[in-house]
This record gives structure tokens, sequence and C-alpha cells, in this order.
């Protein structure tokens, strides 16, 4: 095999057989088993990519896409062995058109290299999952983070796409327009299909001007339920949120002592807004006003960028900071999404259940979204540990099921949530399982993860 | 097959054969040739949808889903005959959870139906194609209108279908929570699919709250050019636009006629804002600014609720205006959408083909999407005629996809555009056919369109 793709890509350098190497593709950042390719290729063309696939699909070698292994569900764990495509080559700007809030990326490039080339057009791209995951595996889960309240998903962003199929061909889908009813949707099939129906090569963005005025604000509050129906209030009042996220108690105080921050140690909702500068003062108001007659018992503005970085830099970091006051260990985090009026108990059940377990968590949610993950440390060498956690996450998911919700609200199916797939989506997973065999007749994409 | 029908539906009054509810069946708002079912069914539930799949797919009889016929397509013209299933008894509010901002609607209720049923709650749905069409319709082509520009196309508002396939299997996809990254994204790949593969029985949609303050404004320009140049320096500014159309001169001109309006006759833009007070006042002054920098001879504004619905009126109806200027005479409506800074060329070159075909035609185009409109009159017994017309369309098409547009942007490919969609996906339709293969192997539903 080695000697073949050598052949294709005519540079030993851009092969690796290395011991390092495969362990370094063997895993993402959670406690699902590892697992290494036989081998790595870093392409730099999709031409090079379509060899690749078309050698693979011959003779029916698994192939697994690589961004920077930030994977929460083990997408990148090349579950069956083969070939892992790592595209840390093909992390170019291809074209920014301005004056279409437009990008055209390849797939390696991570957002905050994308943010920072795009920032001397005034432009900037979105959506901000918590690692500064590539844009290529953004595509791959549907990724969203913080900004989606205000921004949307990945979904919302992905005007067009180049993939290469199973086969070797090269296949373009959208295009530069915003919006089309041309046909099938194939980009959003594409969007979040983890790597199972075609590997991307090129992927064209929308974009956005970067707002006048940033504004954070934190609204302290004794309870759950008071910064719940606050958010709920705000949400339906009509402001511009630009991120609205809720924190638990426990949550506050783990990352205090991961990045020395003395956030007082309550439930906390954490507020951005941006636009220009009278509105934002305006809605900053309105919000202010709102919170306090939910029972806000502080509401503390961030104008300034320093301490607004460091704020949702500790929003950002809250699972390394679970990680830090476990060391060794591996992480699980849950990513249910119910309808947002559900979100508050919701969050309150599951703290219930963990405390009920005996576990440490840090819960932490998408406000404007009914999105949170609880993030969850696990010794993955103790099977009943593994086992309990396991269960909690099962609870969390059959809960949000119950009130109509989904069991993955950014972070994708992967190697987890499988057998949590048929329960949300029953005969749809047929239909999805149909869809994979037309695309991928041989299996050989990212195979074991979704079905 | 009607005693069959009968059989199933158990009501004479919901099955008909009568020759003028046959014709008026038998085509859209458009000049594509009408054809007639044999006959109509008007079901009430979607398990007798279900039967009536499952009964047709057993005899390979053809089915074509029919909401208020406002398609410009001809997507609802039974192009081989067969069952035309009519939606207009299933077109009910299923629930309202106000909380969570979502409704559970049948696909038989039109657009204004729902909003007045949702005003009691605050709520309201943005999507707002010209005509009233139904939610079943608007899904299948993936409507949009003048709000998508603040609230996006229907795609990014629908978060859950209930579906019948061919095989008349009932299948949910999606679910009640804003977003998902569980499995393809079958969701979207049903909307736009123009019932041809499934049938919707119900749909779960997004809603938004009611804005505190909406005000119109309307700014006259000397040339298309200077009123581009304004468009685009106010979408780049990030001002929270409602809608930002632009309308030429000679489609003025016919508003005019037809609506006893006395706009002036120069290019317009028409645009809305909405949101709390200060912010709108705000936003639309630094709007009026902008325009005047760009030379803009006169900002006026509408608050007055009635003016502003008259203005709106006015632009919906512009179909209208050149179907009565020209009476007996069928309609084309083109419908290419490109990147937004192409818009304003885009528009010139449009007029300048019109004239030099000499025919008659509006040109309006959604500023902030690059989605505009040609709407030609079209005398459909005139054969000289129509060839010379769809080669005026072709040449628009033609200039949309050189420039990386779609050949439409919001009315589907039904019959008129299928020659296109293979120009501008190339090797992506042969992937769609074989998806349409997959739901529906015997190719019942909606034979004739897309493909």
């Amino acid at each position: 095999m080695y000697d073949q793709l050598l052949n294709i890509i005519q540079d030993a350098d851009r092969i690796s057989r290395n011991g390092t190497i495969l362990e370094q593709h063997s895993k993402g950042m959670t406690y699902h088993a590892p697992q290494k390719p036989e081998l790595v290729v870093y392409p730099e063309s999709k031409e090079e990519v379509s060899q690749v696939l078309t050698y693979a699909n011959e003779r029916n070698i698994p192939v697994t896409p690589f961004g920077v292994g930030s994977s929460l569900e083990g997408h990148i764990i090349p579950a069956k062995g083969g070939i892992t495509l790592n595209f840390s080559l093909m992390n170019k700007v291809v074209e920014v058109r301005q004056d279409d809030f437009l990008v055209k990326v390849q797939p390696g490039i991570t957002r905050s290299q994308l943010n920072k080339e795009l920032k001397k057009y005034g432009l900037f791209f979105p959506v901000d999952p918590g690692a500064d995951a590539t844009i290529g595996g953004m595509v791959s889960t549907n990724a969203s983070g913080t900004n989606s309240v205000k921004y949307g998903t990945m979904k919302d962003q992905v005007l067009g796409l180049e993939v290469v199929l199973a086969d070797g061909r090269i296949m373009k889908t959208g295009g530069m327009a915003v919006k089309s009813s041309a046909g099938y949707n194939l980009t959003s099939l594409l969007i979040g299909s983890e790597g199972t129906l075609g590997i991307f090569t090129e992927i064209t963005l929308r974009l956005r001007g970067i707002p006048e005025v940033t504004v954070a604000a934190r609204a302290l509050f004794s309870s759950i339920d008071d910064a719940g129906t606050a958010a709920a209030a705000m949400l339906k009042s009509g402001l511009d949120l630009g991120k609205i996220e809720l924190v638990d108690q426990a949550t506050i105080r783990a990352v205090n002592a991961h990045k020395n921050t003395d956030y007082q140690e309550v439930p906390t909702l954490f507020i951005e807004m941006s636009g220009s500068e009278p509105t934002v003062k305006n809605d900053m108001e309105l919000a202010q006003e709102i919170a306090l007659g939910e029972g806000c018992q502080l509401f503390e503005f961030e104008s300034d960028s320093l301490a607004r970085a460091k704020l949702w830099e500790a929003r950002h970091h809250v699972a390394f900071a679970i990680q830090a006051a476990n060391p060794g260990k591996g992480l699980l985090s849950t990513d249910v999404c119910v309808p947002i009026s559900e979100l508050p108990n919701a969050i309150k059940e599951t703290r219930k259940l963990i405390e009920l377990h005996g576990v440490e968590a840090a819960i932490f949610g998408h406000v404007g979204d009914g999105n949170y993950h609880a993030v969850l440390s696990i010794d993955e060498n103790n099977p009943e540990q593994v086992k309990k956690i396991e269960e909690i996450n099962q609870r969390i998911v059959s809960y949000a099921l119950a009130k109509g919700g989904t069991c993955t609200g950014e972070h994708g199916i992967g190697l987890g949530k499988k057998q949590f797939l048929r329960l949300e989506h029953g005969e749809g997973v047929e239909l999805m399982e149909e869809i994979k065999l037309t695309f991928d007749p041989k299996g050989i994409l990212n195979p074991g993860k979704i079905f």
C-alpha cells in the first residue's frame, strides 16, 4: 500500500508510517478507544485526494479524513484501519470575495486562521465551536457554538462544496448564490455527514461584517430557574442577542480553578451583543432591565476587549478545565438539544442525575438554541466507571428525546451516539443508510461512523 | 380508480372528476401548458394520504400534490395525469408552542392564514413569497421572499417534517430542537424537493417575535448603479435590514398603472427595518445617510402601517400588474440569483436584453440575496413569442451561471428549468436522480418535475 500511495503522492514526506504519527491520528479529545490507521497521507490537491480515493475504492481500503483531531465523538478514529487523510497542508484561503461576503477555503484551515486572514477585509466567520477546529471538520459535523443564536450553524454558512466521492469523482454542489432552489440540496445533505458520503476539498462560506462595537455582560442569579426565565424573556423581547450562555455554579467553580479567574460561583448568564453603538447600548440596557426584573443579583458589563476575551476564553475552556482537574483521564461531553423552553429544567435534571451518581461535571448551555453540554471526566481503563457515565449519557439523551429534542446539537453521531440515532430517527435511519449506499457502495468512507 | 379511492376516502364529496375542478388543477400562475389530472382527492389525514399513496404506488399511478396553485414553474401540473392531492382540507394549526417559538401546521395552511392565527401569541412566520402560498408548497420549493435578507429562506425555518413516502410509509424527520447534528439532514433534503421525494403531512416551523416597531422607506435614485451601490454599502455597514428591494423604472410604471399609486418613476430601493424603537430609528438614519451619500435624490419614510402595507402590496403585486396590463396572456418569471455584488449589473444587462427583444417586463430584485425576477407577459398560443421569451430566459440564466449564481433562487425547477439544472449542477444531477430512485423507485411522485 505504501509504495502504491507513494506512486500517487510522489513525495515520501507526505506519507507516514511513523509510530508517533499513527498514534496522533488514533484518537480525538474524548474517551473513545483509540485505533491507529495503517498510514497517514497529507494531500495537497483535490487531484491527489481523488487518486487516493480511486485507489482505496478499488481495493476496499477504509479512508478517514482528519483535521486537527478536536472531534468529541471519535469521528477521526480509523475504526477499521486503512488510510487517514490529514488535511493540514490543504489549509489555504483560495479566494476572498469581499463585496459578496464570501470566502473559498480549503478544508484544513482552522477557524482562527481563517478569521486572522479575514480581519483586513473587515469581515469574519462567525461559527465558533469550543476548539479551534478546521473548517472541513466543522462542515462534517454541522458544528455551531456560542454565536449560533445570532448567525446560525454551519449549515447556514456553507454555500457550496467541492467534494471527492468514494470512487474518486470530483463534484461541486451549490455555488456562490446566497440561496437556491435548484434541485435537491446536496450541500445540506453533505453538511453533517461526518466524512461518510464524500471528502471535502473546497468550501464556500458566507461571511459577516465585523460589527462596530461588541459588548459582553455577566448576569448573576441565585438559581438556574431565574437565569432561565430571564434568558427566555430576553429571547422573546426580540433583542438582537449575539451570544447567551448559561453556566451553572459547579462549572464556574471549575473555570475559576483552571483559569485563575474569580467569577462569583453562582448560576450565570454570559451575554454578548454587537452592532452599531447606539443599538448595542440600547439593547444591553433593555437586557439588564429584563435580568433585574427576573431576580438577577448583579449585571456587569465587559466592554473592554481584553476582559471580554478572557470571559469567553473561560467559557470556551470549560472542557479543558474539567480535563485539568482530572489529569490522565478521558472526557465525555453530552450534546443534547431541547426545545428552548425546556432548557432550564433539562439542566437542573442533569445536575441532579450527576450528583446522584457522585461524579464531577461541568454543565453549560447555549440558551438561545436549547443545546447544552455536561462534560464528564472518565477513566477509560475503569469499565465500571465507563458504564456508569455511559448510563448517565443515556438518561440525558432519553430525557431530551422525550421532550422532542435531539441527541446531538453540534458534535455529531460519530462512534459514540450510534444507538441514539435510531431512537431519534427510527425509519429515517434506513433512508440514511440507503443514501450512504448510493454515495459509497463499498463503504470505504469513514466506516463505523453514524451507522 | 374512482371506486377504489372512494373505498379509501369514504366520502364522495372529497373525490372529484368534475371538469371545472380538474381544469382548476391543470395549471399554476404561468404559461406552462396545462394538463388535467384524472381526479382530485381532498385528504383529511396522514392516514388517508398514506393509503392513497400505497394504492397509487402498487398501480404505478402518478400523484401530484396541490396547495393553492401559485407555483411559477408548473409544479402542480400533473404532467402524466393520475391523482392530484389537494391539501385545502389539511390546513390546521396543529400546535403553537409559544415559549419555544414553534408551530406545527398541516401543509394546506397559507402563510396569511398562519400569521392571522399567530398574531395573538405575539409571534409571526417571516417567509413571504409574492403569492399567499401554502406552507406545504413553500417547503416544496424552498420559497423565500422579501424578508429573507433578515430571516432566511424556508430551509432556515423548517425544523421537522412528517412525510408520507411513495410506498405509503409515514416518516418523521428532524424534531423540535433548533439545531441538530444527528445523521444526514433529511429535512433539508426534502425542502425544495418539489413533491418528488415524499408528500408532507405536518411541518414544524420556527417563529419570530413580532417586532416592537417597523419602519419602511423608499429611496429614489437616478440610476440602477447608484441604487445598487447604496444597497451594497448598507449591507456592508452591518445594518439590521429587514427588507431591501430594488425595483427598476419600468416596473414602478407598471405598478402605478395597476395599483393607482403615484410613485415617482425612477429606480427605487424599498427598505424596511424592524426591532426596538431606538434601534430602528438609529439604523434608518444611518441608511438614509448612506443613501444620500450615494446619490439618492429622495429618501421617504413610511412609518404609518397603512402606507407601509400599500407600499409592500405594490411590490408584492408586480406580477399581477404585468398580468393586468396584458389581459389573457400568460406569465413567465425568471428567478436567477447571483453573488450579491453582481446584482446591479445583472439587472442592467437584463433590462438591455429585454429592450433589445422589444418585449415588456417588470424587473425587481431582492438586493440582500442577489435574487431578482424579470416578469414577462407571454402569449402561450404564439409559438414564436414563446420561443423568443424562452430564449431571453436562457440568456438570463447563462449570465447568472457564468457569475457563479443559480438558475432559481426561490421558485424551483419544476417543468420550466429542467435543462438549466444540468447546466448548473452537472454530475450532481446524477446523484439527485439516484436519491430520487431510492425514495420513489417507481417514479409516481410528481413525475416530470426537476428531472
